[in-house]
C-alpha cells in the first residue's frame, strides 16, 4: 500500500481548522512544567480537534520556541486560554456546564475501561505536573476521576500521552457514537 | 476522592514485571531519530506491559542519559532487541508468526477507529521515523497498514503519542475481549 504524500491527506488551513465541528472537550493542563510537553498537547488536540485548551499556573502559554518545537505550528490553530490556577479553571468549566474529569490515579476512580462518554454532554479533561500530578483541592473539584489502567514498573506515563490516550478514547467513543 | 500514594499504586518490581503475562503486541521503531522519544515508548511499554520492543536502523538503544530522561528505568523492564533495520525485523516476525502492522497514513488503510485485535493473534506494530514515518519497503512488508483518523492541521502525531494511542487500544481491546 503506497504511503500518502503530504497532498494526499488533505488537511485544513488554520481558517479552516476554525470553523469546522469540534470534539466536545477541553484539555485543562494544571502546573505542566514542560515546555515539550505543552507542545505536545498542541499538536495532537489539533489533531483530534478539541475545543481548547486551559493552560493553568506555571505552564507555559504560546508563543515560545520549545512550544513550537513539538506543536509544530499547532499552538495556531488551536484555541488556548490562560487561568491562573486550575482550580480556577475547573470552577469557571463547571460553571459553563461541562463535566470535569481529573486523569489521575485515586482511590475510587473510574478505569477509563469503563469510562463513557456521552454524546449529550461537554467534557473537560485535567492533566496535572509531571511530578506531582493533578493537585489534591483540583481533584476535590472534579466530579469525576479517571484512571489510565497501568500494569508496568513506573508510576505514570507521561502527560502528554496520557492526554493523547484520553483524547482517542474520547473521539474513538464520541465519533461512533 | 483521595490520590494514591506510590505505596497504593501497587506496582510490580522488575524480577515481577518478567514474569508476569505480557500484553501479545512487540513494538518495532523504525529509525526513530529522537532518543526522547524512544525513552517515552519504553515507559508506555512498560505501563501496558508489552512483550518486546524492536529498536531498527538509527533507533538509538538503551543505555544512554537522553533515553533514560524520558523512560525513567523502563529501560530495564521492558524488554528489547536491536535490528540493524526494520525491513529485517519484519521478516523475522512474520517467520515468527506475528501479524504485522504498520502504523501509518497509507492508501486503503484500515483506520484505527474499525481495527478488531483478535485474542488469538499475536502483533506486531510498526511505527516510523518522526519526518519520514514508516519506510515503503517496510510498508510493502506489513500485513495491515493502521491509520489513526486526524482532523487538524497538521499532517501527523508524534511517534511516542502514536504508540500510546495504539498501545491503549490494544489493551483495552484484548484485556476486555
Amino acid at each position: 500500500m503506497k504511503k500518502k504524500s503530504m497532498l494526499d491527506l488533505h488537511r485544513v488551513s488554520v481558517e479552516e481548522y476554525a470553523s469546522q465541528d469540534k470534539l466536545p472537550v477541553v484539555v485543562v493542563l494544571d502546573d505542566v512544567r514542560s515546555e515539550m510537553n505543552v507542545g505536545s498537547v498542541f499538536r495532537t488536540a489539533d489533531a483530534f480537534a478539541v475545543e481548547r485548551i486551559c493552560l493553568c499556573g506555571i505552564t507555559a502559554v504560546p508563543p515560545t520556541p520549545e512550544i513550537h518545537k513539538t506543536a509544530l505550528g499547532a499552538e495556531d490553530s488551536v484555541v488556548w486560554e490562560y487561568f491562573s490556577s486550575a482550580d480556577e479553571a475547573v470552577e469557571t468549566l463547571i460553571g459553563q456546564g461541562y463535566e470535569v474529569c481529573a486523569v489521575e490515579q485515586v482511590h475510587d476512580s473510574m478505569s477509563l475501561e469503563k469510562f463513557m462518554f456521552s454524546t449529550t454532554k461537554k467534557y473537560a479533561l485535567v492533566f496535572g505536573n509531571e511530578v506531582k500530578g493533578v493537585r489534591q483541592t483540583v481533584v476535590d473539584k472534579c466530579q469525576v476521576c479517571i484512571e489510565i489502567p497501568q500494569y508496568g514498573t513506573k508510576h505514570s506515563l507521561n502527560v502528554a500521552n496520557s492526554v493523547a490516550i484520553l483524547l482517542w478514547e474520547a473521539l474513538r467513543q464520541l465519533r461512533n457514537g
